[in-house]
């Protein structure tokens, strides 16, 4: 069973507790962070801390002192493991009021658990899609605990049949998907919506606009159009933990069968990246123990 | 310090936890409600948990077995005290995933905790308002625990030195205010806007409607619109804690000086109503005792 991190505790999850009047579960008043941890390395762990900050910013949450060394003493306990890596900081715990009172110190939860990233054979086969009309907030770009629009969403697209949700605005722009950025691609350009409160920056889709730049690939932040779907060549998706997926089908409307080659280009040129990521790490982990120092907590 | 009820426990609010893993906690994935209790009464305790029982629905969360008897015997401990009476139900605890195992138990976490009532001469000095664009999710007519985007907005119209903040849409119609509704008055009619996804279906609103009926004040579900400010005679928000509550000004622009004839009138005669609803109070809990029963549990 996972081990949590809970405000300077590692615990076993059957006693893993936060207060009943936290400001997470009271309000959904918190941000979060999924990393993929893959043997040992936590991908990308700059670019999620990064965001991390920019999300506990917006909100107006002090960013922890003692996160990035707790969170490092945490992975050293994991070793060689995989898996996803969840990290929540809400504004913290006391009686229900709207308006945080003063000096509030943020509740932080962060663990490992399993995770069956999709297999090449499963990305072949891709995804369906089921396309709703966005009905989150448009502060998107804040990534909260706030989220039982996109759970919503997801169990209407899984109860009929489709992997993941992909929401459109009401002037018919797509806008992302539930838990993942989306990109169509027409010709030698890829289509995605441009950053702002309607998308979250995903940390794979600001890899990928590099990757496109490096292979000449055009990148266009007009969003792609339901009334546009015709003219697609390839659809996908990105995310952290599910790299990048084909979208096969919108509904009834299909986009083609199986992976195009724009889509498997940038397949094979982000796991490229990724491995290059994995390589870097011991010698990241070293400079954030330098900046950072490094505190034990009890286990 | 409050008494906590959790999951058939009642604790003191130090030792009242949830798991971390509650998706109340990962994902605002509950509902909840706000009940004015008045000594030793939940005044229109069948209209919130009518309200409760519709926002599981929506969710797909059930509604627990147990829970009317318990927060019964919670209100026998409280006898005569008055507060403010919360109920939150998540869909329940397990590792985080968006889409929810089958058979999840959810999660019922319920409290009355101190709450200052506007007195009468707080009325006649009305709230500021401070508008803001409406960036909360489409589905306000569910009392989700999703609520980051009205806590950030609520934070800053404190900032600026309003009492509230006023949603409005991207067409200039508002909506409702941070944790209320809200109403404009011309000559005599109350406008307010319609139900749907972009409001919250108040208690004291549809409270209101029957005594606007029964007063013969015209009510009329055309949304007060920010280019007829100018055009009011009064204006107000309402809701369970804050009752009835003048609108003296929007940001810069007033609307007029304390309580309107209007919206005095009102709340007269929503005093009426409530003191009458206290009266009801002690049928109504035999009546749920004789159709629910009574489970007593530990303190």
């Amino acid at each position: 069973m996972p081990l949590i991190f809970v405000n300077g505790k590692v615990l076993p999850v059957e006693r893993a507790v936060v207060p009943a009047v936290d400001r997470g579960f009271l309000f959904g008043d918190a941000v979060y962070e999924v990393i993929k941890f893959k043997r040992g390395v936590p991908l990308f762990f700059n670019h999620h801390l990064t965001r991390l900050a920019n999300s506990l910013h917006q909100a107006g949450i002090p960013f922890p002192q003692d996160l990035i060394p707790a969170v490092l003493n945490y992975l050293e306990l994991l070793g060689k493991k995989s898996g996803s890596l969840y990290l929540e900081i809400s504004r913290g715990a006391h009686l229900r009021r709207h308006l945080p009172p003063r000096g509030l110190k943020p509740t932080v939860v962060f663990f490992l658990q399993d995770h069956h990233f999709p297999t090449l054979k499963e990305r072949e086969k891709g995804y369906v899609v089921h396309a709703m009309r966005d009905i989150r907030w448009k502060r998107c770009d804040i990534k909260a605990a706030s989220l039982m629009g996109a759970v919503l969403c997801k169990i209407e697209a899984h109860a009929v049949g489709a992997q993941e949700v992909l929401f459109h605005d009401d002037r018919g722009r797509f806008t992302e998907a539930g838990s993942t950025n989306f990109y169509a691609i027409r010709g030698a350009t890829v289509y995605t919506h441009p950053l702002g409160g309607a998308i979250l920056k995903g940390v794979t889709r600001t890899l990928l606009k590099d990757v496109c730049k490096s292979l000449g690939i055009r990148w266009s932040e007009r969003a792609p159009r339901v009334a546009e779907i015709a003219a697609w060549d390839e659809a996908f998706v990105s995310g952290t933990l599910t790299g990048i997926m084909p979208v096969v089908r919108i509904g009834k409307i299909p986009i083609r069968k199986g992976m195009g080659p724009v889509t498997r280009t940038l397949l094979d040129a982000f796991d490229a990246v990724e491995k290059e990521e994995w390589e870097r790490w011991p010698g990241e982990r070293d400079l954030l123990r330098n900046v950072y120092g490094g505190k034990k907590f009890r286990v």
